[in-house]
């Protein structure tokens, strides 16, 4: 119902992440399951698991969907390491372990690197081949028809940074990933307790929302969005609050709201 | 989530009937247990549903909930036959067979009688003791000190209807139903189709809007309410006027929405 009501196309989907196998970050996946199966999905759904996931998918196929008109392919996430997991055109996702009561990952988005832009104004001046302009975007220097050596960095804008997005949900503190976190752009780290409640959250395997922000600070991210708030607490204002005391580009996440990582050019030291 | 929205209290649910298990009417039921279970349910759940349901529980305790705190009772509807399954001080629930591609069933709610209401004005002319308007309340005559025979319908208020509902959905058309839901205030019924793709309803076990107004119709049921559309259709105004066209007291099913059986007092006949 909730993507649905994000307006993501259903046929868009064709990789799932599932960083642990408690129940509020499985039980999703069954509706979803046979609602691609309804609207007559083919094509084949990668999921991204503990190994166990297998015989959830052999409990739902059984009692649930006998007739499953498309192939689910199960990558089991089985070592606590850091791992490429999955890889395509324009992204590359890790997969990283947590600290949790029950094997949980994270999960690292990051974006390669785009081509880059040629300035429209020299391709004109210098009236460059097809050829010459792929060797542009391919970060290639150009000399040209009088021998003159046109440097890359001249004829092409900055390039983009590649952006990068990291979700960390469910997990105790755990400073080891400071190391795979360092420098992203935007990271999810959940919530679930404050401070004052810091043993119970070392308990159950969850952060408080200090801890969160002492991860983003540690790792020098540039924004943290904190969620999976217990309802124990009313108001999720106190966890924003205790969060911003020691990183303050914080954000509360919201139910079916977007969050956008600009895009950033990279300043070039002139020479 | 649903429920939450509609600020029914958690632990007022001691009792949930399902008419039969396929994803849409079961996966709901692995969230709400588990979170019956993180808000220290301790009172017995009562389940009613196929005997398959066993399995199901099963599969659920062993791999997303080895902790629970409360236990829960399974009552199989095994017989297609009408039958009491549940009782309590101001209810009955029938469950009945349905017509669907696997064992399914309906259920229909019926209101117990209600005490009779003393008429306020005669308690105080007539100075009964407390042990006679228990009396007049059950139903009884009062014969009073001067001798004179009061007639328990002229000292109360004219007795309410006992309500009555009943669920049915998923099912095709099922005229033999029609003797179980004679005069019921309020009928739900599935309308997957409408009667352009009546062949469609019939060969996947679901009904048209025209099949459930027929259905609401011969049993003389005060109200219909008509939902569980296809998401072929893109809007619910045809489900309506193919409905009203033979039923008019229809309503469409939305998300959410209350809706309220008035109590209504029986008329007498004046002696």
């Amino acid at each position: 119902m909730q993507l649905r009501k994000s307006k993501i196309k259903f046929g868009r989907i064709n990789n799932i992440f599932i960083s642990h196998l408690h129940g509020d970050h499985v039980f999703g996946l069954f509706g979803l399951l046979s609602t691609f199966n309804l609207l007559g999905r083919k094509n084949p759904l990668h999921i991204y698991a503990h190994p166990d996931m297998e015989n959830i998918l052999v409990f739902f196929r059984e009692h649930f969907a006998e007739d499953l008109f498309f192939k689910i392919e199960l990558h089991p996430l089985v070592k606590r390491e850091v791992k490429i997991i999955y890889e395509d055109r324009v992204v590359w996702v890790y997969a990283f372990p947590l600290k949790h009561r029950v094997p949980a990952f994270g999960f690292l988005f990051k974006e390669k690197f785009r081509p880059l832009n040629i300035r429209k104004d020299l391709v004109e001046k210098y009236q460059f081949s097809i050829k010459q302009i792929q060797a542009v975007k391919a970060g290639e220097d150009i000399t040209n028809d009088s021998g003159d050596l046109l440097r890359n960095e001249l004829l092409t804008e900055p390039p983009y940074y590649p952006r990068s997005f990291a979700y960390c949900s469910d997990t105790s503190y755990y400073e080891k990933n400071v190391e795979i976190l360092r420098n992203i752009d935007l990271l999810y780290h959940e919530a679930t307790f404050l401070d004052p409640d810091k043993d119970l959250a070392k308990l159950t395997g969850h952060s408080t929302a200090l801890q969160a922000a002492k991860l983003a600070a540690k790792a020098g991210v540039r924004e943290l969005i904190i969620g999976h708030f217990s309802n124990r607490y009313k108001q999720t204002s106190a966890f924003l609050r205790e969060a911003c005391a020691i990183f303050p580009a914080t954000k509360i996440a919201e139910e079916l709201k977007t969050y956008t990582i600009e895009l950033r050019r990279e300043k070039r030291i002139s020479h």
